[in-house]
């Protein structure tokens, strides 16, 4: 599926409040908001905890054990972008160090996404700039092959296209489309807004059976209270 | 990203001699004449050994554990299709067995490709139904969520449009996007145009390394030979 | 959880003839008509493709590396029973091969379930004798440390209690408690009387939407069709 | 196995000071003081590092992607209590949050023991809800099957029965079976009584082989030195 | 740890009647002569049920990716050689396929063990060439690194150093040190010795307990019959 | 291959200004300053984070469950060891706590590095013993077989010969060949001593495609941009 060798320089991003403003909400509430769906895969992990960001994606397709698309891909980068790494196989080796943190961090990006591994996590938590990632590994890559930038990609099982919004922090990563944007960030913050009363609830000892009325639903699907 | 609770009708399919005409080439061909991208993940295997299928993807996007949309999607088969089912979570339920297996096979289904699991394989290896799949699983399903039908999904790491032709073969299973179907078709016969010549010189003992004129670029890469 | 270091000669068995009849449902209808629980886990594979079994369980808990209790367990076979075996930690060993298999053989057994590892698995199809397993290893076993039989074992995560019923075939393994052997043969017969119509009527052409009367309740749940 | 649809409200729980004692001998003292079983896999890791907790079980059987139960098992907290939560098949999804803890917390509950995966893990840090999962996952689940409250369940391959201890740690999960709290207790104070001792003199330089007088049997078993 | 960018040419091979007759005895039982080491780990799987070979084993180191090594290694093979493949990382990509054993055929070569992926399986399988691989896969490999030629390399887990033998079947792959070859067929035949004397024993109903004179030491170590 | 039953006292030891050395330049580096080679499998993760460590590896082979021979590989201890513990299959048990680590510590050893699990890791983190493993268990292990000490071991895929060096951070564990110590070292340094300059130059905005030249090589090889 993928287009090999291209580099688009011009890409459509999601609207930078929008874009910013989902960082608050976290990923969790995100992926509630848009119907539960734009989860990348639970194996995606942060490198240090506690970072929660939001920004737009620029895309990049590397190959297996090849890390010189990651330097091309420097050069698209725009502030308050996070750079989202697709691999054309499965691959644990570290694409990406402190150097490479050093010139993303310059041009603005905020973080990067990667279905495989980076290295010199000591000094990336340092610079405070998160990493989403499937490994850790010292294992070091070549610069020989070409893949592409800025198309859309897969990573970790869902589709990233460039200029969507991607929220992440310690529960995992979300892709929001960048044309639904706009409601997921409306939908997110309604859904939040009556948290804070329900968490009052709860935690004055009002259950959920009751606060949500389930009791009735569930006597109807069956449940049974023995004593 | 996925758009959830729609059912597109109308999806334009690859042309179908291009289409067939992929099979006897082989997922590994195919893979090989579109650059080496287009495969998905290698978890993906036959349920039963020898079956080698091409067609045009009819997309199915469901929830964990639930397979309602696999009647849905059964209406939308036209004969050719290979039925290209993707989860919004991993799952291995088997969401798939031999009455469904019959609905599509009535319908002129090739093939189900599901990143989850199916049943029922003894019954579907004797109807000489293929699948490829995640997992096998008598673990059934419900019918309770509603997801999507011909939109564009991710299944096992690989973006498949509605139309795209799929290969699949006890290699794996490649997808080949509808607009690059006849070029695709085009290199993988010109790939394996010379590949019997090939094989008889390297029958008769002539070595790769000859044949393909590889010593002067190892040795210029450093190899060395020690008695 | 297990006690150690006893063996139970006195086991209620499951009814054999009902035990006996279960075979012919297979797992995945027996699955279904126990309300979709009692199944081990999927990565519990045959050996050898084709067999479908049944029979009554006798337990054996085992310690990693050691099978020393498998020879314990052999003499408390009676024909009929299947020997599901469980381990205290994960392991791969082969634990059991083609001599065990010719004892548990003579003593009756119809099949193993284990946790674990087997080989001599090209002797064991020879021979017939079916086996479920999480792996294939040459890797043997001691013979120093002493676990129990015939006392409740988790084996692939599912609850398995002496003289349980246990349903094998190549979509899986299934346990049906004792007490509800009856009512779940009963059920499962039930489920399966009116697929031969259904089958006929999918393969004709009718489609599940219609024959289950799904287009409403999916019109309900919101689907909509888009030409 | 399970019973479905079921929730007993009498429960007989390990003796509360029993209970409470067991956390500060920690899960390896206490799983070695057992016997060595009783551990839930080790693929059962803390949210945060640091929560030492024991407890008497409630117990939850949940659906895949199907939370609903958790607001059913809330209404059976003690405090005092843990919640041991299974799923009837393979799941990451995140089941529980900051508000399903917060009304954990406010009945009394002192953790979760849960085979998937749950979200909001920095508030659960900030309120020092402590939990031990599979996976920690933002994807969310539906409330639309019942499971069941305080029946014998599996989580991470190990049976809990409602008012069984459970003790967790930076080292993992084990269960006691009630009516061995006391005597575990006390074997586990045992052990741990003469530690410190042994810990002196391991740090004074004796080594393992003497204080253990190993030299002979290893001698016995067949250890040769080579200078 | 590895040599890179060598071929060495003149390697001491095991004595090939040695080589050529532990392939009678299998994998096991040859594991079990050597002490129970030896064994490559269980995923490494042969993808075709039935073959059962032993040879001396060249070795080839590979980058992730890059099967340019192979191409050399074939120049190296002798009849009744075995090709053991190692990667310098984790890789299931299709490094070979029906060219490369037709030149390794060619050459005399009896197999190839390799911890990655192969391809074109079926026509391996028309070919009798056997494998003993981590996957199969479509996936190609490019030619642009150079790793080594029979140096020592870790294949799935275990060291094998060229001139060693290689005995694969059914139930996994096991390397015996070349100068430690002579004494294992010695052992393994004598294990195998008395193998028909108790099969037919076990298979006339006599338990291991009394066979194998188990009763006392079981009840040295504290097992207890219950009735 | 391996040799049971052994213990070798006088093994060489890398020089131990070079061990020592090492750790301050990192896995990364060491590992690209040896050509990429030499990394055990990323799995191998701290039980805590910031440890980085160097010195000479003490050898241990262990049997599945069994961790006798750790009380035997504490005699062989010296001052700036890190002993290197390899399994003869595959084990998460705890085969380490704080008892051992006492010991471990007292004759200078710095860290272990163990293909399997360990436990009491909050106590070993306040010791600030570092410990890179494969898992945390709180399973204990038994004492009744025999392995070796100071043989060549693999280890997490990588052959480790005693007295080699081993470096260990977040990022992972590298083994260096004793007779390559002194050349590692000092292209390490070499590696890293114009990484600052290269650090300020990213840092002030230079892209990598500047700085390494690579715009042209990046054409050649095809690459488009897109406007």
């Amino acid at each position: 599926m993928y287009e090999l060798g291209v580099v688009y320089r011009n890409i459509q991003r999601a609207d930078s409040a929008t874009a910013d403003a989902l960082a608050a909400l976290g990923s969790a509430t995100v992926h509630e908001a848009m119907g539960r769906v734009g989860l990348l895969k639970p194996y995606m992990r942060p490198i240090f905890p506690g970072a929660q960001v939001s920004g737009t994606a620029v895309t990049v397709l590397l190959h297996p054990g090849d890390n010189w698309m990651m330097h091309v891909v420097a050069e698209q980068i725009q502030p308050g972008d996070i750079v989202v790494a697709a691999i054309t196989a499965e691959c644990t080796d570290g694409y990406f160090g402190d150097l490479l943190a050093t010139s993303f961090q310059a041009r603005g990006a905020r973080a990067l996404v990667i279905d495989a591994g980076v290295r010199d996590v000591k000094t990336l938590k340092e610079m405070n700039f998160p990493v989403w990632s499937k490994a850790i590994s010292s294992k070091g890559t070549i610069k020989a092959t070409i893949g592409s930038v800025n198309i859309p990609v897969v990573c970790a099982g869902m589709l990233v296209t460039p200029g969507d919004v991607v929220v992440a922090d310690d529960d995992g990563v979300v892709c929001v489309p960048r044309e639904k944007a706009a409601a997921t960030l409306e939908a997110a913050r309604k859904r939040e807004a009556n948290e804070g009363e329900k968490r009052d609830k709860l935690a004055s000892g009002v259950l959920g059976l009751d606060m949500y009325k389930m009791r009735e639903p569930l006597a109807a699907a069956g449940l049974k209270y023995i004593d």
